[in-house]
C-alpha cells in the first residue's frame, strides 16, 4: 500500500478543480459552519459579565442586563456594518482585504496578523472549553485533558481535510440542537415569568439584599468596563462570514448576508434571553456549575431538556473550533496570494481544501494547548483582542470606501482592483454607521487592551508586530525572486555560458560508475573522473581496476586524491570548486553523480548516502549542474 | 555557524586516519574501559545470590559462599579460555569471529545477535542502576529518573564521540577509585576477622537460627540453580576484551591478555571477599540498603570510606554503560564488514570512532530505558543470557580450532582466513579446558533460560532469531548488489543505450526555466518542454510567454497538458513514463529539472518543493537520468 492509497483511504478520492463551485455551502450548512463560534459563546458570555460584577456583591448582578444590552448593541452594529462589507466585497472581504483595499499595506498586515492569532486561539480555547465540559461530568478524565484536547483537534483536522461540504453536514446537527435547546429554555422561562398558560410562575431566588458598596466612580467605571470586556467574547467569530463569502453558493453576497443576519439575531437573542432570566432569578456565578446549567436546571428541572442542553453545549464548543478551521486557511491563502506568507498556503489539496493552512493551524493550536495545558481560562486574556482590532480596521476601511462611493455619479463605476463600486443611495447614512462602528470598536479594543494587558494581552501585543515584520520580510523575498526571474528584455546572451568540463566523482570502478562515465562522455570531450583514496592499498586497487577497461575509460582523465581523513566529500567539493574558479570562472560546470537506487527504503538504508550528501553540498555552489545517473540494483539483478 | 563548525566544537578537530595507532589504549586505560562492566557487577552480584537464598530463611544465606565459589570458578574458567582466544586472534576475536572462523556462518550470526542484544542491555541496565543509586540518596529526584537515565546516555555518547583515548582517561578515575574503596573495606574486614593488628574484632550479627526448611531435593536444586544464575551477572562484560584486542597498543595480544587477567583477578577477589564477609557477618538482603552498603557501614562505620564507596558505586555503574559503547560499535563494524549489517557501520567518524554504531546503540538503549521506565530490575531477566550463549559458541569454536592446531607439525602453519595457526605444545590440555568451558557455559546458559524464561528471557529468545534472519537478508542484498555491479567480462555493449529524448518539465516561462532549456538544447536535438496547466487562463498565459522568446525556444517542442486536479506531478510522471515505454523502451531518457535554490532554509521553505518531490518520484523509474539545473536566487539578485 503506497502513500497515495493511504491518502485516498483517509481523505477520499481527489475532486476535480472544476467541481469547486459544487463544494460551496448553502445557507443551512453555512450557518452551522460559520456561526458555531459566536453562538457557542453563549455558553460563557453572560457568565463572563457576572463574574466581574459579583465582586461588588450579589446585589450588583442586576447590572448584568444593561451591560448585556450594550454588548448586544455592539453585535448589532458590527453585523450591520459587515453586511455592507459583504455586498461591497463579493469575493470575500475580511478585515484584511478591506484594509488592503482602502487603508494600504500596513493596516492590512496588522489586521491579518491580529485575525490569524485569534483564529489559532479560537481553536485552542474552544477545544479546551469543550474538554472542560466533559471533565466536569467525568472528573476521573481530568488527567487526560491535554490528550483529549489534542485528539479533538486531530479529529476536526481530519474532517476538514475531507472537504468543506462534508464538514458542513457533520457540524449542522449540534449547532442547531444547541440553539433549539437554549431557545426552549428561554421560552419556557419567559412563559413562566409572565405566568400565562397555567405554568408554575418563575420565582426569583431569595438573596442577601446588601447594598452595593460605595466605591469611587472611577473604580466603578473600571469594573463596568471589565464586565463589558468580558461580554465582548460574544463577538468572536462574527467576522468569519465576511472572509468566507466565496465559500457560499451563488449569489454569494446575498446568501452570506442572510446567514450573517440570522447568526446575529440568534446570537443576540440567546445572549439577551440568558442574561435577563439569570438576572431575574438571581443566579450567582459558581465555578462548578455554569450559569447556563443553573438556569436550565432552575427553569426546566433536571430532566431531558437539561441533559440535552448540557450535551450539546459540550459538542458545540468542540465545533466552534471548526470556525477557526474555516477562517485560518482561507485568510492565510489570501496573505499567500499577495506574497506575505509562503505561496504554497494558497494551494488547494486533493479535496479542494487549503490543506497546508489546515495542517499549520492544527499544529499551532496543538502547541497552544500544550503550552497552556488545555486551560482555556489562562488563554482567555489573549483572546478577543485580535478580533476587535480587526473590526476597527475593517470599519475604518469601509469609511474610506464609502467616501469613494459618495463621489460616484449615477451609472459611474470605480474599479479598486479587488472590487467594483457603483453609485448608491443613502451613502451618508451608511457611512455614518461605519464611522460609529469604527469609533466604538476602536474604544472597545482599547478597553480590552487596558483591562487584560497584565493578564496576558501583552503577549498578543508582542506577537502581532512580529508577524507583521515576518510578512514584510517574506514579501521582500518574493519581490527579489520575481526580479531575478523576470524575462523583461531577456536575450540569449543574458543566460549563463556552460563550460565543457564534466566531473564524475567515483568511489570505485564498477558497472555503476562505468555507466555514469559512459553518459558523461556523451556530453563533452573533457570528462574527469575523481576518486578520493584513503590508503595506498586503495590507490593501487583503483588504478588496477581502471586500467582493466581501456575502451570504456579512454578519453577520460582519472584524478586520484590521496586523503588522510574520513570525510571524503571535503576534498571532492574542494576539487570541484577549484576547477570552477581557476578554469572556467562564472561558467556552469557539470557534475555527473553515479547513484545506487535500491527499490525499497530498507535496502536504500543499507548503502552509504554519499550521493545524497554530495548533492546537498554541491547545491550551495552557484554554478554547478548536477546529473544523477541512476543504477537500479533490483533492475540490474533481474535483467541478469 | 555551519554544521561543520558545530560538529568540531562538540567533538573536536578531526583526526587523520594515520593517527589510528596513536589512539590505542595502554593497559591502565584499557582496564578502566573494558573492566568497568564486570567490576561494577560487584555492586549487586552477591546480593543477587542472597536474594534467592533468603526465601529459605536467614539460615540458608550461608550457602552464599559455595555458590559464589562456583561463580568464581566459572569466571576463572572463562578468563583462562579467553586468553587462548586472544592469542589466537590478535586482530580481535570475540565470539562472533571465533564462531565464524571455526563453526560457520549460522553459529557466528547467533553469537553476534546474542552479544549485540546484551550490549544494549549493558547500557540500559547500568545507567538505570546508576540512577537508582542517585535516587536512593535523593528520593525527591525519583520522578525524573527516566530523564536522568537518558541524560546519562547522552553524556556517555558525547564522550565516546570524542574518541577512545579521551574516554579512557575520563573513565579511569572512578573505576580505580571503586576498586580501591572496596579493597580497603575487604582488607579491613579480613584484618578485623583475624583479630590481628589490634583492631576491634568483627563480630557476626545475632540471627534467628531457624533451620533450613526441609523441602524436596528437586526444589532445593532449583533454588540453588536460581541463586547461581543470579551470581552469573558477575560474568557480563568479561568477553569485551577479546573483541577489542585491536584497540590496544602493540603488542596487542599481550597487552589484552594481561588486562584480561588483571580484570579477572580483581573481579573475582572483590566478589569472593564481599560474599565471604557478608555471609560471615550474617547480613540480610534489604531492598532499601544494598549488601555492599551494609557491609561497608558495618566494617568501617559511616565515615569517609563509606561515602567514598557509595559515591564511586554510583559512578562506576554509569561508567559500566561505557563498556557497551566500546563493544557494540566494534562488533557491529565486524558484522558490517562481513555484509550482515549496513556497511556504513564500519565507517569511522572524524575522531576515528565508529560514530554510527555509537549513535545506534545510544538510540536503542534509550528506547529500552523508555520502555522499562529506567527500572533495571525489570530488565535483568533479559540480561546475561546473550553473554552466556556467546561464551558457549566461542568455547566450542576454540575446541574446533585447537583440533586444527593439534594436527600441525612443528614449523607448519595454517591460515584460516582471519588468523594464522602455528604448532603449539600442551594442545591437549588447552583443548580440554575449552571442552570443559564449552560444556559448563552451555549448561549455565540452559539454566539461565530455564530460570528466567517466564520473567522475560523469552523476549531475548524471540529477538535473537529475528536478528539472525535480518543479518541473512542484509547479506543477500549485498550479494545481489555485488553481482549487479560486477565488471567481470564487461564490455561496451553491456552498458545501457541513451535515448536522444530530453524532457524539461516547466511550471512557468521565466529566466530559470529558459536557463534550463538552454542547457537541455546543448544535450540533444529532441528537447521537449512539458507544462501541466490547470485552467484555460493558465494555458493561454504560458503560450503567450513562450512565444515571446522565439530565439530561445526554437527547436524545442512545447507540450501543454490540461489537467483538472491539483496534483500536477501525476500527469508529468505519466508523460515521462509514456515517452519512455513507447518511443525508447529499455533506453535511458534524460529529464532536466529547473530548480530554485534559495540560500537559507527559511527562504527555501517559501517555495514549492515541487522539484524535490518530482525528483523523488522519478528516481523510482529505472531508466531516467535526472539533471538539476540550479537557479540561485541570491546569486541572481546580487548580479543585477
Amino acid at each position: 500500500m503506497n502513500t497515495t492509497n493511504v491518502r485516498r483511504l483517509l481523505f477520499g478520492e481527489p475532486f476535480p478543480t472544476s467541481r469547486e463551485a459544487h463544494e460551496r455551502l448553502d445557507k443551512i450548512r453555512g450557518l452551522a459552519i460559520f456561526a458555531s463560534d459566536p453562538i457557542s459563546s453563549n455558553a460563557y458570555a453572560t457568565e463572563a459579565i457576572m463574574t466581574v460584577l459579583v465582586v461588588l456583591g450579589a446585589g450588583a448582578l442586576k447590572i448584568t442586563v444593561p451591560v448585556a444590552l450594550a454588548v448586544a448593541a455592539l453585535i448589532l452594529l458590527v453585523v450591520f456594518s459587515y453586511i455592507q462589507t459583504i455586498f461591497h466585497y463579493p469575493h470575500g472581504g475580511g478585515s484584511y482585504s478591506v484594509a488592503m483595499d482602502n487603508l494600504g499595506r500596513w493596516p492590512a498586515l496588522v489586521a491579518g496578523a491580529a485575525l490569524l492569532t485569534d483564529y489559532i486561539l479560537t481553536v485552542s480555547v474552544s477545544v479546551s472549553a469543550g474538554v472542560r465540559a466533559v471533565t466536569s461530568a467525568f472528573p476521573e478524565l481530568t488527567e487526560y485533558k491535554v490528550l483529549m484536547a489534542l485528539a479533538a483537534i486531530l479529529l476536526i483536522t481530519w474532517i476538514n481535510m475531507r472537504g468543506i461540504r462534508e464538514s458542513g453536514s457533520v457540524f449542522a446537527i449540534p449547532t442547531y440542537a444547541f440553539v433549539a435547546g437554549v431557545f426552549i429554555v428561554i421560552i419556557i422561562g419567559l412563559v413562566r415569568y409572565t405566568g400565562l398558560f397555567g405554568l408554575a410562575p418563575l420565582e426569583p431566588l431569595p438573596y442577601d439584599p446588601a447594598p452595593i458598596p460605595s466605591i469611587s466612580s472611577l473604580l466603578m467605571l473600571w469594573i463596568l468596563l471589565r464586565a463589558f470586556a468580558g461580554g465582548c467574547t460574544a463577538l468572536t467569530g462574527i467576522e468569519a462570514i465576511s472572509n468566507g463569502v466565496g465559500a457560499f453558493k451563488r449569489p454569494e453576497s446575498r446568501n452570506a448576508a442572510a446567514t450573517m443576519v440570522a447568526m446575529g439575531v440568534i446570537a443576540m437573542t440567546l445572549f439577551l434571553g440568558i442574561s435577563f432570566l439569570a438576572t431575574y432569578i438571581g443566579l450567582v456565578p459558581n465555578e462548578k456549575d455554569s450559569i447556563l446549567s443553573q438556569l436550565t436546571r432552575y427553569v426546566t428541572g433536571e430532566g431531558p431538556i437539561y441533559f440535552w442542553v448540557q450535551a450539546f453545549t459540550a459538542l458545540i464548543l468542540f465545533l466552534a473550533a471548526n470556525t477557526g478551521f474555516q477562517d485560518f486557511p482561507r485568510l492565510s491563502s489570501f496573505l499567500a496570494r499577495d506574497g506575505f506568507l509562503p505561496r504554497w498556503l494558497q494551494n488547494r489539496g486533493d479535496r479542494l481544501v487549503f490543506s497546508y493552512g489546515i495542517l499549520m493551524l492544527a499544529s499551532l493550536a496543538s502547541l497552544m494547548v500544550l503550552i497552556f495545558r488545555a486551560d482555556e481560562i489562562a488563554m482567555l486574556p489573549l483572546y478577543a483582542l485580535g478580533v476587535m482590532l480587526a473590526f476597527t480596521l475593517s470599519q475604518s476601511g469601509m469609511v474610506v470606501l464609502m467616501g469613494k462611493v459618495k463621489k460616484l455619479a449615477p451609472d459611474e463605476t470605480l474599479d479598486t482592483g479587488i472590487t467594483t463600486l457603483h453609485y448608491e443611495r443613502h451613502v451618508n447614512l451608511k457611512r455614518a454607521i461605519n464611522v460609529v462602528g469604527a469609533i466604538v470598536t476602536g474604544i472597545v479594543f482599547l478597553i480590552l487592551v487596558a483591562t487584560k494587558f497584565v493578564e496576558g494581552a501583552w503577549v498578543v501585543a508582542l506577537i502581532i508586530p512580529l508577524m507583521v515584520f515576518m510578512f514584510d520580510r517574506i514579501n521582500k523575498h518574493y519581490k527579489d525572486v520575481a526580479n531575478a526571474l523576470t524575462t523583461r528584455g531577456l536575450s540569449d546572451r543574458d543566460l549563463r555560458t556552460v563550460s565543457e568540463v564534466v566531473i564524475v566523482p567515483i568511489g570505485d570502478v564498477h558497472k555503476g560508475t562505468l555507466h555514469a562515465l559512459q553518459y558523461a562522455k556523451r556530453l563533452s570531450n573533457d570528462v574527469r573522473a575523481v576518486c578520493v583514496v584513503t590508503s595506498p592499498d586503495m590507490h593501487e586497487l583503483i588504478m588496477r581496476r581502471w586500467n582493466r577497461f581501456p575502451e570504456l575509460t579512454s578519453g577520460v582523465k582519472l584524478n586520484l586524491i590521496d586523503y588522510d581523513f574520513r570525510d571524503i566529500l571535503e576534498p571532492l567539493v574542494d576539487y570541484i570548486g577549484d576547477v570552477h574558479d581557476n578554469e572556467c570562472p562564472g561558467q556552469l560546470i557539470t557534475v555527473v553523480i553515479p547513484e545506487f537506487i535500491a527499490e525499497t527504503w530498507p535496502a536504500q538504508w543499507l548503502h552509504n548516502q554519499t550521493a545524497d550528501i554530495l548533492r546537498n553540498r554541491l547545491r550551495h555552489l552557484p554554478d554547478v549542474v548536477l546529473i544523477d545517473v541512476p543504477f537500479h540494483i533490483a533492475h540490474a539483478v533481474k535483467s541478469q
